[in-house]
């Protein structure tokens, strides 16, 4: 499938379906362009994700107008001062915007107010009460537009899908290239730099959330961003790498953990092969009608048994034992994955009244519900040594007494592993977007 | 000179001294980490360039007190609570956090108001009325800071000219890098993620602007940021790469122009020498005591001198009559460069009760003053041939006369040319901190 015009209204007509109204303005504010503290320099410019979905438009201060009764999507662009064009350029004109965008109808912004006024229609649909235009003779109403955008977004249409396959396979071979390059690396910072350059050079020019590049222990503080530590010349140390780029304003969310010398051995060796039953056994199970927490749980339990039959979790306790206790939060603190799409942690989680479950690790899940083909999602097991979180179980009796301390030990220094793919939920199962290897012979092979 | 911790207490003394008070804090709040829109996307941190100022403190939601009787300065940083530590780390103790920054103490930032109320001053003074924390005992004051901050940052220690060589630098050596690269890239895409990466993988991982890649035409929209223009394959194109990283807040702002294919030939050559000419002409003439707008006059004066040797503009009229008529303004639209410092487009521009000079180009001049040793500016002279401009001038009868059209319309595919450095005003002259090749034969030697 080829990836053309960005289906704007086909989602808000998806929006408008959600909302269920015989009539209405549903109304949405571009994000504005920002200056740095008092300065002129200019921050990067990030398009409103629900505003980028009823449009695809990636400008600054526009507007968009979706007319409920008529069906009619209508772009309120913003309109470049002349004395702006020598520093900006020429501004595209209406017949390019409309050759360009799925949307009905050009208006500039000055004319936003008589846009919306002389709609015909009794009442604005909008996402915040600071968002509604001044002087409008409409009611507003902030009340229904979110969850009907929100369960738009949840289910990604076969375009999303192919959008964020695509950004999927850039990331990808970026942390290919990562893998590639790791052994001529001095630190952390090039690595960084790295992915950045290898994805960017593709057209992905913004990152989908921070790069997290940590060596050895530091990939125990699971959202490390400092990435600047030095290797020091060793190379027998884990590398963490977690990075997606976003292309269209669509996330990736990737995570590959990798021996810098290209050979996983000892506990290392041990340690990635839990993860990788962890997420496999998640991936094998995804389908439509799957309770998320459940994968969560499924994920903890297979990380309970690998611990113990590596020897850091006593043998003389049963699995379900060590469950109950929440044994497996000490190791796998964070959820299992979270829905991705125009934003890496995605809209829709947790259904409304559905509460967060108040147990060690699992409180952490940023969803909770059942799974439905067209949701795409991130399945993250990792299994860390984190000083902070071993210092307070070996301190709480009820918890130390499951760990051989001294196993522990000894595999701390190993800092963490994290596989992550990102997923779409399919009719029979899934579609895993994600295609850096992950097996070790593969990453060995890459490195070589 | 060896780049050590930062000198904070310097700067504050500096600060003190402008302000001339015998009592009353200085307080500076630093910026706060921020989420994309509805989200739980962090946005990059950057600090605010007058708190890192004060402290060289880049991590998010801290305060600064300087004690103008006492001269004591006070660091407060974010106490981290305990359940973000195993996202985020161990943060640093107050013994790390005193060795690693040049200040007298250290008090968790949730102490502020009581560090504030207990300090035994009268006075607080803060830039904005909106940072003076509540719950405070103290009369705020947000009159006099600014322009002592101001006044201070304007004047460059030997400490801040090293980091600015150092990531000009960086810097330049990007520049270098893509004058090898160009022939084997495809896209201005390319040249701008090489250059982010170039300089992200020597530790400068922010920009200190959004950098500019056009070829082309392109090259004539001054603030052309799309870079995303394919080249065609067509090499016989000048290539104008405006940018600059930063490096501990530091800015570096350069620009090069060079043709795709390694050769300057022909209009391109020609071109290129004028602006050329114009950037010697004002660095042989910068020192102090110079008012910068006749810097400005004097590049305008290089401009219409060599575009009427090389038949762009008449050879009947004289290049007074041509200057005072403004003609210059119209290929060289801009001002002629800034100050440069924590921001890039630096503090102190303008001294209070100095106005704009209305007249064309001149009026974008972002500094007018006369030019002291330690200030740090660029010099970006620029000829450009923008359709809007050209347009205008074309139909203004005054200013139309002045050009042979046929010759403009010649040079106006090659879109323009800027050739920017940051240079130091130093007691007799310039400090120039930018090492990337400017000289035609330099460049072609490097892209052979």
């Amino acid at each position: 499938m080829a990836i053309t015009k960005y289906p704007a209204k086909h989602n808000a007509a998806k929006v408008a379906a959600n909302l269920g109204l015989s009539e209405g303005l549903v109304y949405l504010k571009g994000d504005i362009l920002k200056e740095r503290h008092d300065t002129d320099v200019e921050l990067t410019f990030r398009q409103e994700s629900n505003f980028y979905y009823l449009t695809g438009f990636a400008e600054h201060d526009a507007h968009v107008i979706y007319n409920l009764k008529t069906q009619k999507l209508t772009l309120l662009p913003y309109r470049l001062p002349d004395d702006h064009i020598m520093w900006m350029g020429m501004p595209p004109t209406e017949a390019e915007l409309l050759a360009k965008y799925d949307v009905d109808e050009i208006v500039w912004s000055t004319d936003l107010v008589s846009a919306i006024n002389n709609s015909g229609a009794s009442t604005l649909y909008a996402l915040h009460e600071s968002d509604v235009p001044k002087d409008i003779s409409l009611k507003a109403n902030t009340d229904l537009l979110k969850e009907a955008i929100v369960n738009a977004r949840l289910y990604k249409s076969a375009y999303e899908i192919e959008v964020m396959r695509k950004i999927n396979h850039i990331s990808s071979n970026a942390h290919v290239a990562l893998m590639k390059a790791a052994k001529n690396c001095q630190s952390e910072v090039e690595l960084d730099a790295l992915f950045r350059y290898e994805t960017a050079r593709f057209g992905a020019r913004a990152q989908a959330y921070e790069p997290i590049v940590g060596v050895g222990v530091n990939a125990a503080t699971l959202h490390y961003g400092r990435n600047s530590a030095s290797f020091n010349g060793n190379y027998d140390q884990l590398c963490l790498v977690d990075a997606g780029a976003e292309l269209g304003c669509y996330a990736s969310d990737i995570t590959r953990t990798f021996p810098l010398n290209g050979k996983y051995a000892g506990d290392a060796k041990t340690l990635y092969s839990i993860v990788l039953d962890m997420q496999k056994a998640v991936l094998s199970a995804l389908k439509p009608g799957v309770q998320w927490e459940d994968m969560h749980r499924l994920a903890a339990k297979i990380s309970v048994e690998g611990l113990q039959k590596a020897g850091l979790l006593k043998a003389e306790f049963t699995v379900q034992e060590m469950l109950e206790k929440h044994v497996a939060a000490v190791c796998f603190p964070h959820g299992l994955g979270h829905g991705i799409g125009l934003d890496v942690h995605d809209v829709g989680g947790y259904p409304i009244g559905v509460q967060r479950i108040q147990e060690p690790g699992i409180r952490y899940l940023r969803m909770r519900r059942q799974l439905e083909a067209g949701f795409v999602v991130t399945v993250e097991p990792g299994i860390y040594f984190t000083k902070f979180i071993l210092d307070e179980a070996k301190s709480n009796a009820e918890i130390s007494k499951y760990f051989n301390w001294d196993v522990v030990e000894r595999f701390s220094k190993l800092g963490g592993v994290r596989i992550e793919d990102c997923v779409v939920i399919t009719e029979t199962g899934i579609d895993n977007l994600t295609i850096a290897p992950k097996e070790m012979a593969e990453i060995e092979a890459i490195m070589a």
